[in-house]
């Protein structure tokens, strides 16, 4: 009997291979991969992600399931058997729900889209991209009509990213932090910021942000750093760890760029051994591994501890920011200021760029906003959550990638991810008191273990859901904690 | 009808994705991946390998093949589909030849004997590799066992590297190549080398390869040069190339093995559109694949008119070499002399090393030398044959990493490329009379171009002797041109 569970491992495992094997693909695309090379791998992706899906969805799978679910039922919840078994059920099930044509037909448009969408941007032009957009949108529809919900028919896209949870969850959470944040910002003082837009040069940034990288509880041997046109982070076992980032002469942004997908990194690295090649070896939903890049980048990498070590070596670094306090630069990579792009938001502000999208998003796929009039509804709202003017689409509606693919439902997880970190990071916070200290002296591991032990190791075992409530004691998700944060970072700049 | 070979591309087209998506992981894993990456990329590369090879000896690949044989009998016999037929039908009768726990078994023993190689070579140490040879060539003695032969068992080994070439045949070439080379050896004058001992700085080594390269005739957006531990060459399709090199700063090596590598690269750009995705995209042979890479390594790269134009370049890059006359250089970079490495040895030595494993291989086979006597005749021969004597095994019979992982039936391919590199030299000179005026003018277009059009694009729709008679008008391996070749260089040098 116990042989159904080893047969189950061992496909998952052989699917497990498949999917890493796409990832290593993926990354040498955006990393190394000469330009030419672009066709051929686009037919290899699509075949090994054919594969792996077919392996997947195998009616085989759901017998070994169906024979496996008794043998596992008497262990603990979280072990590894049942764990495996339960998370993939519920994988299983969703993965056969949509049709192989369905599938197939919304990779060739994200494909299309994706291509549309890189020149509409580059001539900001929107009305080149709308029937590529009509034709993500649609199929979108028709994804959701594969599964049902209760709420709203965003709630399916939602669980690709965010397993379990509901639309209405997060209109809840967000209900709360919209107007929050809008009054933070408005009571937010300007603080000069110029003596970071210049003198940084990219050999230096990374010399730097590799000896931070260093500190933060990775194997030297098990990851790396590349540069790449839009930073990520992949894995392809928890001992190889891809970190990627972009270096500009006029910022220091790659640095808390390189933070933030080596939280991404740690989260990956931390996964135990026991479930590596399982379905089980990634983190329960994007919004908490979000929430861990979000932690080291922000609540580590601007946090005032952190930089009383680092900022004499950042000071030897560039010699642009000799003369420049601590106090002053503190405050400065702290402030918040309102601006036009996403990617570029500072804590404070990120979180009404999400809102913004997760409200279009629910419209777009209602149909109650007319596709074309996306631009003026765009602006407008923009205004109105940001009080700025959007010069052009390319600076607007057209800015991000992720629609142009039919990744819509995804925008809400970078928001959760925020609201998390706090959630969790008030938990680390009475685990470890002298947090601030260790932080101060340079010393990164007593978080990073914490963090390794109590979240990352426990990969998908758990809902997202259940991991929380397992940190924290609820399972809800809770903006209190992120806005008393961002609250006394907004006092205290003021003051 | 016409479905049968749709059906057949089709399939062909998804299990060669499949083995390039596995070439990725192979580069990758020799060029970038953290060191800690190795297990879960060995468990990678094995589930991508037994997918190919279970799809590709899939039954109904049989019957599509059976088919698809009358549609294309009325074809050409070197048309794309017909030749797809063809071929296919070979490799798909000789992979189903072997019985899938053997090619496991191989596979394992091979990994095995690998690391256990690694070590041994470390410490000198033949007896601790000892047991994994003895494993290693008993799994070959039984993979011989898959395939009728009539010459020697040592055919079927070769057959996988030089299809449908016989034992017998290359003891004949060496047969005439052995006395050749060694009476040449013998007859070479000893050559001052000195100045390329040192003073040769990296980032030059490799900014003056990378300039050469450019002129060779890739697509710029089609290949990248990295450094690695062991040179190699692969590709992912025929527009995305990977050449590898290792940079010494104490000679310029790795600019002829730059060239060597870009020569097996230039073999795979060249490679017809049409049979993209197809068992067709690839050379019909090792031997004609080490042809190119030796053409461009040393037919063309210590030529005399190569030099002409790019010696000054070369003296720019390299402060040390001024003063050092163009004769000096090129007489220097075309000494023969006697040493124990194969990979370091000059083109005239070279095959010699060769000409020893090749003997010792099919003696390991019949089981005529026992084992653990091989460093012992390893040494004699190397005596015999070039003169030297072996200090210790890591030297000597330790030295390649073939036999670790059953690489055996592999080494008279670099030999047979040498001669047919000759064969196929004598041809271009013949198509091209001003060839020397144009490297001397530093224009290897028209080479490369013939190249291209009259070998590399034809890819494996040819067997290798139906490609050398077609370039040749006989279909024999013949190292009368070689030799007449290498016997000009001593004299030359001699002079």
């Amino acid at each position: 009997m116990e042989s159904a569970l080893l047969e189950l491992r061992a496909r998952l495992a052989e699917v497990s291979d498949v999917s890493r094997a796409a990832g290593v693909l993926g990354w040498d695309q955006r990393v190394t991969m000469p330009p030419r090379g672009t066709e051929a791998r686009a037919q290899q992706l699509s075949t090994l992600g054919r594969i792996a899906h077919e392996r997947f969805t195998d009616p085989e799978i759901g017998r070994l399931l169906d024979r496996a679910e008794p043998l596992v039922e008497s262990l603990p919840y979280d072990a590894d058997d049942r764990s495996l078994v339960r998370v993939t059920r519920r994988d299983w099930e969703k993965a056969r729900r949509v049709p192989a044509e369905l599938r197939a037909e919304m990779t060739l448009q994200a494909a299309r889209g994706h291509h549309a969408w890189v020149e509409a941007r580059r001539t900001s032009d929107f009305a080149s991209f709308l029937p590529y957009l009509e034709t993500n949108v649609e199929l979108k529809r028709r994804y959701v009509e594969c599964f049902e919900w209760s709420d709203s028919p965003y709630t399916p896209l939602l669980d690709d990213y965010e397993p379990g949870m509901l639309t209405s969850e997060v209109r809840e959470v967000f209900a709360v932090l919209g107007p929050a944040l809008a009054e933070l910002v408005a009571s937010a003082p300007e603080i000069d910021a110029s003596f970071l837009r210049s003198g940084f040069a990219p050999d230096a940034q990374r010399a730097f942000s590799e000896r931070v990288l260093g500190t933060m509880g990775f194997d030297g041997e098990a990851w790396r750093l590349d540069p790449t046109a839009h930073p990520f982070c992949t894995s392809f076992s928890n001992r190889d760890v891809r970190l990627t980032t972009r270096y500009h002469p006029d910022n220091l942004e790659s640095l808390w760029s390189t933070m933030h997908e080596a939280g991404h990194g740690l989260y990956a690295h931390g996964i135990a051994d026991s479930l590596s090649r399982s379905p089980l070896a990634g983190a329960p939903s994007l919004g908490l591994n979000e929430s861990q890049s979000r932690t080291w980048e922000n609540l580590v990498g601007r946090g005032r501890p952190f930089w009383e070590h680092w900022y004499g070596p950042l000071q030897e670094h560039f010699p642009s920011l000799e003369g420049i306090e601590l106090d002053r630069f503190v405050r400065a990579v702290n402030r918040a200021e309102p601006g036009l792009i996403r990617v570029d938001a500072d804590e404070t502000t990120y979180s009404l760029h999400i809102i913004l999208r997760f409200e279009l998003e629910q419209e777009l796929l209602e149909g109650t906003i007319p596709l074309e009039e996306l631009p003026e509804v765009w602006n407008a709202r923009m205004k109105e959550l940001l009080g700025v003017d959007v010069p052009d689409d390319a600076h607007g509606v057209l800015q991000d990638v992720h629609w142009s693919g039919g990744g819509i439902g995804y925008f809400p997880t970078y928001a959760l991810g925020n609201v998390i970190s706090l959630q969790i990071w008030d938990v680390v916070r009475r685990a470890l008191p002298d947090l601030d200290e260790q932080l101060a002296a340079g010393d990164l591991l007593p978080l990073s273990d914490w963090l390794r032990d109590n979240l990352y190791a426990l990969g998908r075992k758990l809902t997202p859901q259940e991991t929380i409530e397992r940190l924290t004691g609820s399972p809800a998700i809770d903006p209190a904690p992120y806005l008393a944060y961002l609250g006394d970072k907004i006092a205290s700049l003021a003051a």
